[in-house]
């Protein structure tokens, strides 16, 4: 079974999902009508939509109902990305601020803040206070893992508890609740909720780190932009850590290209060799794994259904991903 | 009875407010501390928890339930502030774009993100949906507040019922809101409850109007900044709208020297000359006036106590504020 055929299988629900999605940002003025309906348009695989359908299946599944769920999730990603967009912007057009680079960022910033409140608003259909709960606190969590990243930035001494409890809340959580809220919508048991909830988190972890190993070993085609791009930016993602930590002299190499800041010209060529060969690619690889396994583990005490079927091949998927 | 001694008078209860923003938005981490007390710190008059308690008098009154409403309510206008800031600081630092100052306009924004998520988890104390609902909705609307300003800057065609609408997402609802939720937490009946929320939007017009007027009249030393900012942002507030409307001369004058964009060393002299002869600025108290008329009449049904007093009170101290 592929990826593809478990969308195939909740096309219908996920086609109600996409029609709420719509409905919900819908503005009745221009601006915020174009913002949204590009971002709807830019699509996205809606990950986190398909958790919570799939870990609804453990309880009393009604797409009716469970659509309040997955909106505001996808929601709440979509606005995080749209706060993204506005570093994004401002970075590309770096030393050339115009009135109209400015008007953009400025109305990228409220649109997010729009949509994290349509987020908001949306789950209110739930009467269940531990909904909103979960969902504010995902919220916070995630702001909190933005300002922990900006923090760290360049700062070429910090340890792997910091690189993991940072991609914990700017990945890994999100999907934890995604799972965690479809399996509290749909009125599914305790002891279900909170093992979905740590399969997703898991799956998040393991997710992130392979993305962050794709930035280093995928090539400009695959990514749609030169490798090393985390690197370049200041993040510091797990390969690089190693690395660091294994060989002083990658360290010193680090140091000595990137600096503390964006380097506008530097070649990170010998960085990436450097970091390839240190071991640090084949590391990231069996930690992304032992979460997986960590994933996979987290969903045996469940019932053998057709749902849990889908969810472990999701979870292989995000492990074998390429791109 | 002045405002102070209002204050004075609920002092014990705005320090357990005062108490409970700073235990609420204290986060593990450097930045987000620093960036977070600066705003405590920074103060402000606490309008609205004092909205929230005044009107919680018309039902039970306690204030270790009523401190969950006026702190989402005050946190939900701080973080507009920071993120008002983002722009600000943009804005001053035009053609000097360095990573520091970058890296200041980031932390803003998500430090925004995580006050305006916290405001949403504190909220979720409350059981009852309603009150997220309210409180979603007012972000939602002024995030579309903030968006309406941006496209409406510079434009010098829009009308009055534009300018009301903005101003009415921009300040009167969160303002409406303090009313409505203060009475609903305290449990007051649907009348009273209804009957504040008119006040206090009307309140909230009445407050911004003055506030935009004070922007026309006040000296530099009293604005701490020289008069005509607004319009020199390409803020279209009621005292230019009245004049243009009035004159078409001084829309000319206006599109000569402010075109449609932030005009670096622009005289605005002519400009607010001709429009204090125009007549927009007493129009535009008549207008505040009108409002506070408003917010005077939606209180002549509730009892006669000392809350009422206080709020009409407060209300004609907006209406009589020079700074």
């Amino acid at each position: 079974m592929k990826l593809a055929d478990i969308y195939m299988k909740f096309q219908s629900d996920i086609a109600v999902i996409e029609k709420e999605l719509e409905a919900t940002v819908q503005a009745r003025h221009d601006v915020l009508k174009q913002a949204s309906t590009h971002l709807l348009k830019a699509g996205g695989k809606r990950i986190r939509p398909v958790f919570v359908l799939l870990s609804a299946k453990f309880g009393h599944y009604d797409i009716n109902v469970l659509k309040h769920a997955a909106v505001p999730l996808e929601l709440i990603h979509m606005a995080s990305l749209v706060h993204d967009d506005v570093i994004d912007d401002a970075d590309l057009r770096r030393g050339k601020k115009t009135i109209n680079s400015q008007w953009d960022n400025r109305v990228a910033m409220y649109t997010g803040d729009y949509i994290f409140a349509k987020a908001v608003e949306t789950s209110t259909f739930f009467d269940n206070p531990e909904i909103h709960q979960i969902l504010s606190n995902a919220i916070v969590e995630m702001s909190i893992g933005e300002i922990e990243q900006i923090r760290d930035q360049y700062n070429w001494e910090q340890n792997f508890r910091i690189y993991l409890r940072r991609i914990k809340r700017k990945t890994a959580l999100l999907i934890a609740v995604s799972c965690e809220l479809g399996a509290l919508a749909a009125g599914a048991d305790r002891h279900i909720q909170r093992q979905l909830s740590i399969f997703g988190y898991n799956v998040g972890m393991s997710f992130q780190i392979t993305d962050d190993i794709l930035d280093f070993v995928g090539t400009e085609k695959q990514l749609g932009k030169p490798a090393g791009g985390d690197l370049r930016q200041g993040n510091v993602t797990l390969p690089a850590l190693y690395a660091m930590h294994h060989q002083p002299e990658v360290k010193s190499l680090i140091q000595d290209i990137l600096g503390n800041e964006y380097p506008e010209h530097a070649d990170v060529t010998p960085i990436l060799d450097a970091i390839n060969k240190s071991g640090g690619i084949e590391y990231s690889l069996s930690i992304s794994d032992r979460y997986l396994q960590k994933a996979y583990h987290a969903l045996e005490s469940l019932p053998e259904t057709e749902a849990k079927t889908y969810l472990l091949e999701i979870a292989a998927y995000i492990g074998e991903r390429k791109f």
